[in-house]
């Protein structure tokens, strides 16, 4: 039986898993990336985590390659750089180093662009050549394709959305004190910073009012929607009225098939898709109306962006660094 | 001889040319698109221009085709919709009318498009695979090339930049008092505009205190800028800065190698390019730092539009309408 082998980076969990052909993810398991501050005991455990996974399967099993999907990965060359989520620092030559340990084909993206490259092979952008995925996660990522082929920038970093600032003048900051971009507001902790700022505004009553900021979870903000909470509800009005002026805007640039929504965010459903219709239909221009859908992933939460890493070798695509 | 003609249909004047291979506009000339209401008669002018400048030459003169850009033109299926810069109303079948006139081989992309191409094989995209043409005209449009392919999007009208909004929540309003985006900003029309936000923002002495909006030209505000004017300076500043910002949001979507920008705005000269270069570089992600090149187009001018039609057919590019 062919596998490859899809492996998902993430600040918290590194997500490893064999996929076949058709996009299911047979055997999958994670470990606490923040467990490995050395980055070459980092890997070493990825590979002992590969032999775990294979070693559950009758010897017949043949590995096609390794996809990895990274924050910040350069697709050009084939490293990890200035990575504000994970503990390495500097340039990590992370292909390189992984082929010395497991000599397969390997190939590695960003990790939104492995969502998209999954979402074309195995989910719901299959047959479209121009769509964008949109990862709402701990932060705002997005991976673009159009006439077919991922749109990786002249250096590899392209599709940080974001990062597009939309805010003349003033808007939110980072941790570091900068302009925080979109992801500042449209994130799971965007919509936390938002539930500050919606009772900084308005005097209703709120459960939020007794919960502190570092206490406060996305899924519970959803719940309190439910229950009719009138913070939650502007909360989630105003992410999704900034997420349609957003998708509006990104339009206008590649004019996309469909945006494809995936992450924690994405678990609000209707309070963040029903508003988020209608923002975005009274923001598009005329000459998109009715052209453009707004999309959640097909693929299963779980192993998602296991099955994006994957696809980048089962899917075959012309990447730089090839 | 072979030549290919280029038509550049503008709201106000339309330019034919014919291009030789090398990208030298040989003859030109130019007709007053208002003068014709109706678009057959319309097209029967153009057809009658392009035998007039033929004729011109020699017997051995072989066109290879016709190349067309215009406003809204759809690359997807050969017509011009929606166009509010064009008394035709409606969307006009250009490209199968025209072949009934003129029987050779014909494409249309936007202007920005056709801008974008005649870099590419032409000008200072030469050898580019990832850049993007902004023409800073009466409006704002926008050429996007990645992976060495023009990014049409799903209907052919991606692209559409001047119609991004950075400004939640409020913003300039275009003549139909629906919200501008950057074009209501950085155009021409957008920096007439800026002078008088100034003026109603600071007391500065001004010469544009003396004179009406409709009376101001573009270059009147570049020699009061030479001059000192402060409200001229501050206009630019302004505009340099929106610019600037839009600039750094373009590169995190596509990370282009280059911004090649064109249109009367850029005969501002140092007093747009120089703040332009310390606000992109400020507002630009670290991991796109001293990557992206802002420069201006490496064609004449005057037939820069034509040379660009031209490139269509010279270039050879799959456009989705063949």
């Amino acid at each position: 039986m062919e596998v490859v082998v899809g492996i998902d980076i993430g600040g918290t969990k590194t997500k490893i898993g064999l996929v076949n052909r058709e996009g299911h993810c047979l055997e999958n398991t994670f470990f606490r990336t923040r467990d490995y501050r050395d980055f070459d005991q980092y890997l070493d455990k990825v590979v002992s985590t590969i032999d775990d996974l294979t070693s559950k399967f009758p010897q017949d099993l043949h590995i096609r390659g390794c996809g990895i999907g990274a924050p910040n990965a350069s697709s050009k060359d084939g490293t990890i750089v200035h990575t504000a989520n994970l503990l390495w620092k500097g340039t990590l030559p992370i292909l390189a180093k992984l082929r010395d340990r497991f000599p397969v084909r390997s190939k590695i993206t960003n990790d939104a662009n492995a969502a998209a490259l999954g979402e074309m092979l195995f989910g719901n952008a299959k047959g479209m050549k121009d769509f964008i995925v949109i990862t709402l996660g701990t932060g705002f990522g997005a991976g673009i394709v159009a006439n077919g082929q991922l749109i990786e920038g002249y250096d590899g970093f392209a599709g940080e959305l974001g990062h597009v600032d939309m805010t003349i003048g003033d808007g939110r900051r980072t941790g570091l004190n900068v302009k925080g971009g979109l992801e500042a507001y449209v994130s799971a902790t965007g919509l936390k910073r938002t539930i500050l700022y919606m009772m900084s505004q308005y005097m209703d009553d709120s459960r939020f009012r007794s919960i502190a900021y570092n206490d406060l979870h996305g899924e519970e903000i959803t719940q309190a929607a439910e229950e009719g909470d009138p913070i939650a509800l502007r909360a989630f009005d105003f992410t999704a009225d900034i997420l349609g002026m957003a998708l509006a805007n990104f339009t206008a640039f590649s004019q996309p098939e469909a945006f494809i929504l995936l992450g924690g965010l994405v678990n609000s459903g209707k309070w963040i898709f029903d508003p988020l219709q209608t923002y975005f239909d009274s923001y598009l221009l005329e000459v998109y109306r009715g052209k453009v859908k707004i999309l959640r992933s097909g693929m299963p939460e779980k192993t998602a962006a296991i099955c994006g890493a994957a696809a980048l070798i089962w899917g075959d695509y012309d990447l730089e660094q090839d």
